[in-house]
């Protein structure tokens, strides 16, 4: 198997300041294509640690990417570092220029000498048009290895990939066929599912590969498949799909690969049907993810984050005695949120939460953790109590999720 | 300089399936300590790759911290590789395995043997016990140098480093005094604020040294000191600190380290006020950033998302010929959103956002990444055109950071 390394450059990544989301985006785009990551290197804008990662992985490996270090700035010196390890002098580039001038234009600013020297690239290296941003992308090849210096922006690097996977596909001409698919499971733990589709796993041909990524509240199963002959892919793929799709049953969620959010706008869109949230606890996370999704304005109205109880009686009419009775924390009070919600936001669904999301405001009876959700359609109201671990983040994210799941079940 | 290597082990942080945040945690932690970051290695769960980049860090630095790979799963091999290293057996630890048996009684679950296996640990370590769950956290000494493995779980992680660093400090008995101070810098570019700072930053003494951290939206000036005179240390940051604070000037958002949330959500605490929102384009995410502050309840009230017309007159009372006239993009309607919000919520104070997140919605007179933002206070509504940058997520997330920021500034 052939394998990859990556090498994140930046201080700001070194010192915390800033989270690397490159390396992830990378391995998810060239983990499928049958590359094995052997790892990931971050390293500071320094000369010599770079030149020692770059040489280490290129012994390492077949193909080496790395991001980051390209901007205008002195710190950013990977290209300076290239060009010392695969030779040749520094030569300003044409279409680079052209490409600089024109992001420039688009964003509304005039190029100088500091972003021009952007254009500066090591004539030992062919250039990949970077059209999200102005640093190059640079293809250096060696003894048929190949090294990619992406950008470290990562909206740059994410836009970019598709095009670098598919000069990396070339030049390496595999014949095999790369088939995945996904499933969504819900409402089941992973060590449940698992024991679940043991023997179908047990009984997968050696072409196919069956993976669990579990994220709070939804667990995704990945099938990867890699073979010479497409149609006898394809044959088995299909059919270990129909397999895992009948043993996981009830708990399949989506066929594909989708966010609970997009989950619960696919099954409103197929419905025919508009939604909406009431948030207490969750406290606006249900409508910023389902906004995330571009597009979702056919079928997403609005929401109503009632943090304080007047809001709750004055906007989504849940009655004083109701609160009074039984607690802004109860099946009652979420159900009378949802049904509130559908007639406030004039929405056919909604989907509705109250809970404690800490790490104040726990009793020995609704301790931190507990949540009530309620999925409202034109037909019913269903509601659910959850009792969620971890911190405040965590409850808030997977309450989010749950609620949005339940509306996809009580559509059916 | 002392320098520190951090070894991040996992098959699915490699494979790009859940993003590390402990490197970073680690590093903002030992970063203040005067510790340099020699690198970050994220590698498999591989008993080779894992020795080669522990052996090649302890060759490179004083200090070595590795999280992952304690589970009490078969892929977590960790331990092994770690007591191969370092010598010696295997050994039974009766105060792990209490505390195994203690977190499992938190958690309402019986100990089985697989789990009782956590509290084996290699003779040649000292533990420091983990109070948030079963791996404990393993301390190795060898040649004046440390290697410290702690648990992937980031919630273990950050949770226990206070204690992994204050234990640190001790072994390498510094006697410096160590400060940080921070100032938030909001409506100004990171060059522009350079420029302006540039030279208090030139006379600052060696002591100190400044950083420039910047979020969309949001600049973090960090002020690190280190020096063995703590009172000197004192006054040479208030010093500079007040230097900085008069250049800072009107761009001065909050006097300490903070999101645009807990700023706002202060600012408003100081005010004695309360404060909502109406948000379009933001889709809930102004909210749902406030209500991640706990015991942000006092302060915040609520939110409408009106992600369709109807519901910005439904419940913003924002006016029909108003939206026919300028459009959901506008001064004019963001301003009855803000204003609708305070009535609707009941609140005293309210930002409201309505724009073009993009991908599709632009046109020429309003691209993507236009945005109108609006602020209500008891006293007045202030408005602002923003005209932003990047993908559909950025454009949320900046757009949501200068609401907030508008209302800060809007009470002053």
């Amino acid at each position: 198997m052939m394998n990859l390394s990556i090498i994140i450059i930046g201080d700001e990544i070194l010192i915390g300041q800033v989270t690397d989301t490159n390396s992830g985006a990378i391995a998810r785009t060239f983990g499928p294509m049958g590359w094995e990551i052997a790892g990931v290197h971050t390293v500071p804008d320094d000369a010599d640690a770079i030149r020692d990662a770059v040489c280490a992985a290129l012994e390492r490996s077949q193909l080496v990417i790395c991001t980051g270090g390209l901007g205008p700035t002195k710190d950013d010196i990977t290209k300076r570092v290239l060009c010392g390890i695969f030779g040749g002098p520094m030569v300003r580039d044409e279409a680079v220029t052209e490409n600089i001038r024109r992001v420039f234009a688009l964003r509304g600013l005039q190029m100088n000498e500091l972003t021009a020297a952007q254009a500066d690239v090591p004539q030992s290296c062919s250039v990949i048009q970077n059209r999200l941003g102005t640093a190059p992308i640079m293809w250096f090849e060696r003894d048929g290895r190949v090294l990619v210096s992406m950008p470290g922006v990562p909206f740059e690097t994410e836009g970019m990939l598709p095009e670098v996977a598919a000069r990396v596909g070339r030049f390496f001409g595999s014949d095999d066929h790369l088939m995945h698919r996904c499933l969504m499971v819900g409402s089941v733990t992973e060590s449940a599912l698992a024991q679940r589709l043991a023997s179908i796993e047990d009984a997968i041909p050696p072409q196919l590969h069956l993976a669990y990524l579990p994220t709070p509240g939804l667990i995704r199963l990945r099938l990867d498949g890699r073979g010479t002959d497409k149609a006898a892919l394809e044959s088995q793929m299909e059919h270990a799909v129909a397999q895992l799709k009948a043993a996981i049953g009830a708990n399949l969620r989506y066929d594909g690969d989708a966010t609970a959010a997009q989950i619960a706008i696919e099954a409103c869109r197929r419905a025919g049907l508009t939604m909406g949230s009431a948030e207490s606890c969750t406290g606006g996370t249900i409508a910023s993810r389902i906004t995330a999704v571009a597009g979702c304005s056919d079928v997403f109205l609005g929401t109503v984050v009632s943090y304080s109880n007047a809001v709750k009686q004055n906007l989504l009419d849940v009655g004083a005695s109701t609160l009074e009775e039984h607690g802004a924390v109860s099946r009652e009070v979420v159900t009378q949120m949802a049904c509130g919600a559908r007639r406030a936001l004039g929405c056919d669904c909604a989907v509705a939460t109250s809970g404690i999301a800490g790490p104040g405001g726990g009793t020995p009876q609704k301790p931190v953790g507990t949540v009530w959700i309620a999925a409202a359609t034109p037909e019913r109201v269903v509601t659910r109590e959850l009792n969620l671990p971890g911190n405040r983040a965590r409850v808030i994210d997977r309450a989010a999720t749950e609620a949005l799941l339940l509306l996809v079940e009580t559509l059916g």
